[in-house]
């Protein structure tokens, strides 16, 4: 057996990923979502995206929502919130809504990226150096995710040197985090420890997490072989919301609540109360309006779990 | 890394745990839902099983499909077909009707041995040394399931001793392979790969299988976790079909073609070919007339897979 982690970090991603490809939901379910979330004791939330309204209009309320980030922070609450942005305009604009914690994501996969962006992956890289600067500027944390690290929707696998480059530049620059994304729900175990372990070769201390869809249902599979290949933070959605909109066939981040309960058996600690998280995903299904993938939101807890 | 197998054998269990739990459907529906199974390349199928035709009406017609199945036998194909039994009585009426390889099903959890064949463990345990020589009088294959290996869903956690004591009975009979089952889906990798482990140092070279439930999302990482313990036997089910009747919870045996894709990803050989199996899950969703578990038949196979 590979040693395993006694600790891993889960960020809840419902309601940035978990929504981004929904219908808009109003700012007031937004904020029941927050506090559903917030309940479960989860340390750290990517709250929203700071890119463009009308290609992603579910979080077009970006600025009016980081307003309302700051009665759940401290000293009230002991939680990170976070904002994925795609451009330095992005970031600008999550630093002057009172975020200070950035992901800027560069897509492993050039397709990908020119389809999500508008530009190549080389071009979305050497801006690290630009959204680094700003967030130097103003004390924000900034993680570099790699996306489509594994597959694009359109050329197919990825080059792993590919992933690798994107992570030696961020490194080289000195962010303060890494993630690795299995963006459109392809990925499978034994890609995912081959992978992992050639990035934790070159990223020294930097913290490193991972990224999963269970779209071909290999998702908690791959969570699981991550944290076997030493990643200790994982994305997760309460309720399995979540897709990507440019990435044909993207369905469902890992749900919170399935992962809780595989890291809880594995003695891994999380600090996220189970059932708490069960009862935000059932939160979040009344706000959507329709079944999500969530498999303990059906199945419930086993008895002495 | 853990060292993988480099091949493993799916039965393909959707003709009798996928469809036991449904509302029964035609012969002519389950000889077509065969030709789509046996199409696959897969080369055991669980056929059906002879109980109690009142507990599961859905397998009620076992001696008439059992007589259908000559023609998808040897020397026009190469399948192993199987029948599931809970009592000697079975046996008998599976060898009568043709079948020379015979599953007999012992619940660790004494609640759930009661509750779903009316003996405790210890008697259903005894119980193998008659099953046994029924086979051996009629050139039969044995195979020993070990069901609510890791819980049960009145109990909670089954000790790993009952399961420890119920292969090593059959071990020392002599049966031909044992199998473990995580019967109302419970299991988790950790937890899989720990039981596995144990059982692996006490059968020898009995061929060990493994069973898994999706029903709390994990199903396909304990597979993994199982292969990675050194199990080269697994059980799938097409679309995911399955779930047991007695075993409040119980939902879907983990999908055939989602577990040939991870394993196809892990280099692992199955002779089974993934765009059949998606077509057969389409079949089985056809013919049972609502949305099966599957995660391929939604989202296809990832382009270069």
């Amino acid at each position: 057996m590979s040693d395993l982690p006694s600790q891993v970090t889960i960020r809840e991603v419902s309601l940035r990923d978990g929504l981004q490809i929904e219908e808009p939901i109003s700012l007031d379910a937004k904020i029941e979502l927050l506090e559903a979330v917030v309940a479960t004791g989860v340390r750290e939330v990517e709250a929203t995206a700071f890119v463009s309204p009308s290609k992603v209009p579910a979080l077009a309320d970006a600025e009016q929502f980081a307003a309302e980030l700051k009665r759940f922070s401290a000293p009230h609450f002991d939680v990170e919130f976070s904002a994925l942005v795609a451009s330095p305009n992005g970031a600008r604009r999550a630093i002057a809504a009172g975020l200070n914690s950035i992901e800027y994501v560069v897509s492993a996969a050039d397709s990908h990226s020119r389809a999500n962006v508008g530009r190549g992956t080389e071009e979305a890289t050497v801006a690290i150096a630009d959204v680094l600067r700003i967030a130097r500027d103003n004390e924000a944390k900034l993680e570099v995710i790699v996306a489509t690290a594994w597959d694009c929707p359109f050329d197919g696998p990825t080059a792993p040197q590919r992933v690798l480059d994107i992570v030696t530049a961020a490194c080289d620059l000195g962010v303060d985090r890494i993630a690795i994304a299995d963006t459109i729900g392809t990925a499978t175990p034994r890609r995912v420890g081959t992978l992992l372990t050639q990035v934790q070769q070159i990223i020294g201390d930097t913290p490193l997490g991972a990224h999963f869809h269970n779209t071909r249902g290999a998702g908690l599979a791959s969570a699981y072989a991550a944290v076997q290949a030493g990643v200790t933070r994982l994305d997760a959605s309460v309720g399995g919301l979540g897709g990507c909109p440019f990435a044909p066939g993207a369905s469902g981040n890992i749900a919170t609540e399935d992962l809780v309960y595989l890291l809880r058996d594995s003695d891994i600690d999380t600090g996220v109360d189970l059932d708490r998280t069960i009862e935000a995903a059932g939160v979040a299904q009344r706000l959507i309006g329709h079944e999500l993938p969530s498999s303990l939101l059906r199945a419930g807890d086993r008895i002495g779990g």
